[in-house]
């Protein structure tokens, strides 16, 4: 099995200082939707994030990577072989399971619709079957909380490797960084195995994408 | 190199039988488009694709896929190291040439405002280098264009073998159907070497993805 985890994600609600920005209250007005229970999305509300949250408005906000993210884990083939399980661990600590037999909405408009039932109910199910589901959790409890047997982290400052180089068929957990600049928030001292992939800037779904079709080949699916 | 040649993608501006429909027309004046400009969406225009192509309703109108497949091929570590070529091919049989400096835009509203300025002006550039390009041609001939010592098609009838079985580090051209539905509309009888990955249906961008991940490992770069 492999554990991804998407660490530190940038996928929130819109966060209270913000609540009562006009233009995101104009922005609410218009999807019929109250101001707390829309999702954080910098591709509409850039200018409100930089407003409050000038030193981090160049990350805030970001649920379009982790929709393309989970369009590519969730349609693997690894993930159709059940082998593959993806946990989203966002700046807030909490923690998003994604169930093997979840598929995203193809459209966004859908992905944030349902994220953001999600953020109010906290668990999406489909004929009694759990979809999704979150939760309270720092990003070391929630490690600690999956069985495996490696740990590996990885991080532009991390050993220079190749991904068949250091990806095995045992059952591993792969921690990724869920945003688009800057560091971690969370802890992550005690993951000792680190590794970079590429020595240029990468999505972190092209991240992904490497690790799963590496560990599809270590356990010889592809 | 690796050539990724998506073949007969259901992607099109509003075709003229449905030109005149009233729900296409206001869904124009809404984002103030001229209605031959727009691209035909199933996320928006289910019911009038259903209403003017009732066989084909399943399977038109999907740029979605499209933007999902090029957010993947574009940001791969092969594209970054120049190693790929990526062409859509449509079902009428115009064929959009993605430079490997091009990176797509993150917001799919924004991709498809970009694909509509492409379809108008036919090149879209920046700073004089040329991102997109679109020309009319048959698969065929855009395939007896391209240089390369391995032409391969993946089709669910093909031989059933894995991607590490089959890609190897010479100079390949790989097709791939650009719909989700049905068989390719294009003639690709001439095509040998056929191959099926998967006894399940996948994504596009899974293929893809597959296709990309091995060419890497073969020619040495993960």
């Amino acid at each position: 099995m492999l554990h991804l985890v998407i660490a530190d994600a940038e996928l929130e609600t819109i966060p209270e200082q913000m609540q009562a920005d006009p233009s995101i209250r104009r922005f609410a007005k218009k999807r019929n939707k109250r101001v707390d229970r829309m999702i954080l999305d910098s591709n509409y509300m850039h200018t409100s994030i930089d407003r409050y949250f000038p030193n981090e408005s160049k990350r805030r906000g970001r649920p379009d990577i982790i929709y393309l993210l989970l369009e590519m884990t969730q349609e693997s083939i690894l993930n159709h072989k059940n082998q593959l399980r993806t946990y989203v661990h966002t700046r807030n600590n909490q923690v998003i399971r994604i169930s093997p037999i979840t598929r995203m909405p193809k459209s966004y408009n859908r992905f944030i619709g349902l994220f953001e039932d999600l953020f109010e109910k906290r668990v999406i199910t489909n004929n009694g079957k759990e979809l999704l589901s979150m939760e309270e959790s720092s990003l070391e409890d929630l490690i600690n909380s999956i069985r495996r047997d490696r740990t590996i982290l990885l991080h532009p400052k991390g050993e220079m490797k190749k991904p068949s180089e250091f990806i095995s068929n045992s059952n591993t957990l792969i921690v990724i960084g869920g945003f688009s600049e800057g560091d971690f928030i969370s802890d992550t001292s005690f993951i000792m195995e680190r590794y970079a992939i590429f020595d240029q800037e990468l999505t972190i779904w092209s991240v992904a994408n490497e690790m799963v079709a590496n560990y599809e080949r270590a356990i010889g699916l592809t």
